[in-house]
């Protein structure tokens, strides 16, 4: 992944990384870590890693990407070091998701929370390409094409690239977001802020960075009222000419294809992704990490809690075989 | 319907609405079409349109309002033409959706996406019999009535009309919408804005107009970050003392009667219709097309799916009969 | 309860308060109730209500509470005289909760309507131990710690106290709400409106004072889009280190513990409670007046309409054990 929205503050020398007063590490004697101090570039999921970055490895159901990964070093544990490759240095932890976040948070130290960016500017004094509204606020690294026109009250914070021919409501909060041409994003959508992610620890849960941005592309629709959330590691994607309609829920790392039509109220949790021409009833939820195929038809109400194959029609809660669903209502009644 | 708020550029004759570089049509041969020439003044549905009026016909499910339309012409399709009276002109097209949202749209072009209106004031440079807040701003076409008050960093942005001793609170958006007298509208509601409507195709989807407006009638509550849309043809109604909590949704079309109560994050799917004295409860979704009867009540996180009669209790997803719902859950347990 | 948010317009003396054309009732010949003529200081719960108090008793299923009460006078109906201490005062009515309204909005007439404050000022005029953004406005009874941040458009309203270290972001409104410290509360939240309580009355309901506030305690954080109702008598409280995700609402008079964890699009009805490490997956949904024990977990899109025991997973719609849940839904496919 790019990043074009937060900064890195890297490279890091691995130990300075790893072992320093924000992770709590102290070095071990662990002779092949200590041995090369190479600078780590960035921070990267097992697959897009490479041989200057390091990575993160916490649950067996991602051996095969740590069989495969390119990473210079991987923060993981000791039961799970037989997948990674041998000349991957390993950081063995007891809690990987922490030490992940403070080492993220080491690179991008921006990204944890979205603290407001308090010296934003009244967006007709800074662009006069576009149509806007009163009360209508821009801060830094915004770009906006011809043509686009932006409502009232209005927030594009920080990091937020616009395309041509878009339409921006009212009351529209936007941050780290990509905006291809031809988009319409209705008043009260809020796009871009950090996902609902952090490491859950009594009395003061831990908040992990999210680096990942969302990307819009073109001739999309997002309703009003509706949020989505940026990606932590990876973004969060809405393809082509896919429409959304009121109060819907993206989760951060949420991939969907084009030509979705989503009905009003859905929730999409983390990390779930969607195919192409999927159309999905009202009030419906789609659980994290779901694969859902092309072409899928999921009803009203429904909560999908497995994979969808391509082509399928699915209803129910949990959601199953549409033929079956109105089957079983039938004998029910 | 009247349209006090989208202005008809018509009448337009009849050849010249439906065959030119918008829809893409050529005449036909068709002598019974070509061979009179009047002006047509409206589209309406197959029910409203009048001799003077165009209209359309999708679905055989329609049959029974074709057989009976006054209509002087009909878009529809061939094999729908056995429904429809004889003396009405057919004009036969592949996409009946699509070629009636471009012929409405040469009636009502203001109607097919919510531009904002960018020459908005301050309401109370314009209004001095109401209270207002602060960064309130009003557009064209706005009319409110006498010791109403309305809250901050609202946006009524055209075509309101707001009676008298009404609340509006802040952060709201109006467009589009007649409220009666003692009407309240919490914060973040967004009221007017075009329903989810469009016509799918691949790669961009083609919006159609929504030349319905929204109708509060008097006694009603509007809750916090509630959204509801205004009519494609018809209008959005919510019946005299009704009471909507936060976070609820109303789509385009949908009509809801007297004295109803609809708690939390419900959703009504486009064109249903609720009878009076309706309960539903938080959660609750009621699919498109639907109609439930007067005295009805929806348990809390029901899909409804079939029409509900009068005096009905309901529950489950899908919704069924209470009693059941309540064995078959004691059974499980 | 403390009530330091609401001023209390009394003390008053009981038949005064009683008997008057804003309740309509009439003095009985009941010399039990006028032989006397102490001041009652305030309207409380059976439970909190002193010997110097006014409460009201409706239901049968707080018995218990009733024939406890230490209250001096007691709104009622006969039917539940035999529950109630011989020596409190019985006014029997019709409709209880009418007339225990009716009561309480003397004590507190400015807690039925949130009629915004109109003379908010802009905040960094009154506050200048903060960081805020633009167009953010705050009225009377304000109070905000040090290092705290505030975004743009968001209005403070009245009635608020807001921690150290605290971030609100842009687009909020907040009354009636008492913040701890190290609190987020993000984008276009709504804090501290009044609840989705009144009494049904055809062609126009009756609406209730909501006396209570909203209590968030340190270490928590409110995502965007979601709604936190004050309660009725009682407060609506938001345990430390409890984290709401996006589109959640949380209605008038809830309980939620400490180190909570509650996804997108979640619902919680009216007066129900949560103990500590409670996790609620998105888009479920929990019944009024249910208790749900300690380190519950709830799966998504379940709706809990029976209480739960601590330590139970549960999932399903209606919830049932999570386990049987998993075992029916292997068995249907």
């Amino acid at each position: 992944m790019n990043n074009p929205f937060f900064e890195n503050k890297g490279p890091f020398k691995l130990t300075n990384l790893v072992y320093n007063s924000k992770t709590g590490l102290k070095p071990t004697q662990d002779s092949n870590l200590l041995s090369k101090e190479i600078l780590i570039s960035d921070i990267k999921s097992l697959n897009d890693a490479t041989q200057k970055d390091i990575t993160f490895f916490n649950s067996v159901n991602y051996k095969e990407a740590a069989q495969s990964t390119k990473a210079y070093a991987c923060i993981t544990k000791e039961t799970l070091d037989k997948y990674l490759p041998k000349n991957c240095k390993k950081i063995f932890v007891d809690n990987v998701l922490l030490i992940t976040a403070k080492v993220t948070e080491q690179f991008y130290p921006d990204s944890i929370v979205d603290d407001n960016n308090f010296n934003l500017k009244p967006i007709n004094e800074i662009f006069t390409n576009i149509i806007s509204g009163q009360n209508t606020l821009v801060g830094p690294n915004v770009k906006i094409g011809n043509n686009t026109k932006i409502g009232h009250n209005t927030i594009i914070e920080k990091n937020v690239t616009i395309g041509s021919n878009c339409y921006i409501g009212s009351n529209v909060i936007l941050r780290n977001t990509y905006v291809e041409d031809d988009v319409h994003i209705l008043d009260s959508a809020i796009v871009g802020k950090k996902g609902f992610g952090f490491i859950p620890i009594q009395s003061k849960n831990y908040r992990y960075p999210h680096i990942g941005y969302v990307h819009i592309k073109k001739n999309c629709e997002i309703g009003s009222g509706s949020t989505i959330d940026r990606g932590s590691l990876s973004l969060t994607v809405i393809g082509e000419n896919t429409y959304l309609d009121n109060q819907v829920h993206i989760a951060h790392n949420v991939k969907i294809g084009n030509n979705c039509i989503i009905a009003g109220q859905v929730g999409i949790a983390g990390s779930a992704s969607l195919g192409n021409n999927v159309m999905i009833g009202g009030q419906a939820g789609v659980s994290g990490h779901i694969k859902i195929g092309n072409n899928v038809q999921i009803g009203g109400g429904s909560g999908v809690i497995k994979n969808i194959p391509d082509n399928s029609k699915v209803m129910g809660y949990p959601a199953r075989d549409l033929k079956e669903f109105i089957k079983d209502y039938k004998n029910e009644r």
